[in-house]
């Protein structure tokens, strides 16, 4: 019997029928990432049920070498989560660990393991007149260990942070197999390294994250939800900080979007409309909200931010939404921005953040030059520029064959994209991570002094490199020292 | 010539005569720890004026393998930035290195150099109209990379976090002399494991840290502070989640205080009053803060604290600081207490944290175990509740003489204490660090997993171990390997 034989034999003695799977039509989902961009093997699918079976599980892998590719809620956008096509490593999904453990109303703490789905938290939160601060649009998959795993973001993060500000505790699998038991939440603890950060967005290539303790916050009363339309993008950070005067940390959502985007949703969606009479240059999307300590001031307050704006020139029009479903309906206009921009055609989509304040001008002198070196193409950028992140769309000439163009001309801009970003001292991932899919580009444009951190973290960590090979870390280069 | 004084020609050439100093009366100040537990040797007394000069030392250092000790303000509470006494080491302070390199009241940043002291920034913040919400009693002399280095706590902890939340970037040199920069801020970025993470806290055990990038908050515009008396310290806690509830992002502060340190505090400070007409068994203070985006509201919402208080019986009386001057009188009284407790006697003091939650019943179930244990000893716990981090003070029996009770009897109650938080899950360090004072008591009660961790990543990031050595990290198990 050879090696991989032994090893399964040994695995599903551990984890049981429910536990261990090679059955191609159980496995096979699981080995695509959903964006469809990479097919990996694996072989097979270990699904245990406690961190203790996670732990022995780690345990013989590194008695057999076996490679382990930790898997949520396969949502992931940088392939971070896919097997590579070898074969030989196990693919770890972390589905069956699903429990809440605790969820206390009191001290507003929930203790889920790493299978809980995002989606399952904020119902449960939510039926103790609490909410759980972070969201996106992959809710009804993403689970808890692969939001802990790439630190994800969302639309809340200019109020609440990005998933690390959510995390009190961990509890992670190391790659010896011992178990790192931090869940214990302390508001003040300083012995020494905060190990935890470093588990939080090391996308399992240090420890396999199993339960997460993490806070909730009070349920919202109110909310207000304005849509602006400005003269140019250098308006938008002007505005920014004319509302985070005015409504201090009730500002909690702060979207831009050309007018490009506007008209392609509104041709998009059937029912769509614009908010505003007049065409602008740009529209903002402004959300204020309030637990039930300030709720009575919100409509004041957003009344106040309209006005002043008005008075200082800021805006050229702006309205607040009446009622609820106007609220929702403004935020569909900008939910719907990628999915209408797709069926215009082939695109190349950035995740990139530069310093919040530098953002407008990033957008405005960077798209004139990528449209210059690739004629015919279209810079469309928008987001979160609260968080000083936008997604930085480039549209493909007319003409451009879905599925040729990407992988070509549409690669040429991304290297020229990045190179600008890097030029800016932004990150060329800003919320959805490296996985594989950056994982060279970090390689070629990282601060050398960094990557060689990185390498000697992963080495002292994961001295055998089976978690998760081929994710997040560069190579080293030729004949360089790990 | 031997290999110190080579090494000490170079450093000499290196950072010129002010930057190296070995004339005793300079350095001597600098080789005790302000409270006077540690005092050290050194070969000479460095001063770089910049990163760049602080980098060529670190490489000087490692090619002559001298251990290298970095000091800010020498304000710490733990030794962590004095030299044993073996004379070997280098002083690197930090305090040359001055400069608030920049203060940007648009975006609310500013990158202060390490040597910046805390009473510095805030006076610049405030020039801005803004405030950087960290201050502790050490102000006028802690700069920011000790802060930074210790991850700092403080009386604002509770609403702002302790400083990890506040450095938004950073800069340090590493044990091979490169410069690790990461001091542009990003409010997003995942690229990869988040090494700034790893600095914070460690104590310049892994890098010493040259400049970080701070966020800044809009200034105060009002505050109200409120006194109040409780039965007993279990109802602090729901008057904390009261006050949660009813003030929400407004608290600021939540201090308690047992009947023994508040008349303590009267006979020790001249013309102090008790705020209140009635003796209570607890005493807690409360502050609400608000910018100008809520001002107008923060006298109403004290007022709905204080009543609702009442009403559910959480308080047996309770005020409001009727002006500023009475504001002051009241956290004086607070801040009054160490000092007053001081006055009394020889005490055992311990900065300890557990959960917020548990802080009431640990002090209610554990002080009665360790006077029952030390008898004629006696505990009184204060400070921080809504931060689950108290200084948990046990005064000596009467007669016990001091200078000889501490490292006799008063050694065992630390250690008994040390057991009975880690018992709770606590921290035997929730803010002051671990230094050279509690390293071995962290090796004697940390988690296995997380020391292996712990000296796994400091061998990788500095295999010579010239960083602060002694410090921090607990000396592996012997026979272990590191």
């Amino acid at each position: 019997m050879d090696t991989p034989e032994t090893f399964l034999l040994r695995a599903g003695e551990l984890l049981g029928p429910r536990g261990l799977s090679r059955d191609p039509e159980l496995v096979q989902p699981w080995l695509t990432d959903w964006r469809g961009r990479y097919t990996g093997r694996a072989i097979a699918l270990a699904s245990p049920a406690s961190t203790e079976q996670v732990a022995q599980l780690v345990r013989l892998c590194a008695e057999f070498a076996i490679p382990i590719v930790p898997q949520g809620g396969n949502s992931g956008m940088c392939g971070g989560a896919t097997p590579d096509e070898s074969g030989t490593a196990i693919l770890l999904s972390l589905r069956r660990m699903n429990v809440i453990r605790r969820l206390d109303p009191a001290t507003r703490e929930a203790v889920c393991e790493a299978g809980v789905i995002l989606q399952t938290l904020h119902e449960a939160a939510a039926a103790e007149g609490l909410r759980f601060p972070l969201t996106l649009g992959g809710k009804g998959s993403a689970t808890i260990g692969g939001l802990v795993s790439t630190n994800a973001g969302g639309t809340q993060v200019l109020r609440h942070g990005s998933m690390r500000a959510q995390v009190l505790g961990l509890e992670a699998v190391l790659a010896d197999g011992s178990v790192f038991d931090a869940l214990t939440p302390l508001k003040k603890d300083n012995r020494g390294f905060d190990l935890k950060q470093l588990l939080i967005g090391s996308e399992g290539t240090l420890g396999i994250v199993t339960a997460a303790t993490l806070r909730l916050l009070p349920a919202l009363a109110d909310r207000a939800v304005l849509w602006a339309g400005i003269r140019s993008v250098s308006d938008a950070p002007r505005l920014l900080a004319h509302a985070e005067r005015v409504a201090g940390d009730a500002l909690e959502g702060f979207e831009i979007m050309p007018r490009h985007s506007l008209e392609a949703v509104l041709a998009h969606v059937p029912g769509a409309r614009n908010p505003l009479q007049g065409e602008h240059a740009w529209n903002v999307l402004i959300e204020l909200a309030a637990d039930r300590s300030r709720a009575e001031g919100l409509p004041a307050l957003a009344q106040e931010l309209l006005e002043s704006a008005f008075a200082t020139g800021l805006v050229e029009d702006a309205t607040i939404a009446a009622n609820e479903a106007q609220a929702e309906a403004f935020w569909l206009l900008r939910d719907e921005i990628a999915p209408a921009e797709r069926a215009l055609g082939p695109a190349m989509q950035h995740d990139i953040s530069v310093p919040v304040a530098a953002m407008a001008d990033f957008i405005e002198q960077t798209a004139p030059r990528v449209e210059a070196r690739f004629p015919g193409s279209r810079v469309v950028a928008f987001g979160h520029l609260g968080d000083g992140n936008v997604h930085y769309h480039v549209l493909a000439p007319a003409g451009a064959v879905r599925g040729e163009w990407e992988g070509d001309e549409g690669k040429q801009i991304s290297y020229f994209v990045h190179d600008l970003v890097t030029e800016w001292k932004g990150s060329i991932s800003a919320e959805h991570g490296i996985g594989q899919l950056k994982r060279d580009e970090l390689g070629r444009l990282g601060d050398p002094v960094q990557l060689h951190l990185m390498r000697a973290v992963k080495q002292a960590l994961d001295p055998q490199g089976l978690l998760n090979p081929g994710k997040l870390v560069p190579l080293a280069p030729e004949g360089a020292s790990p």
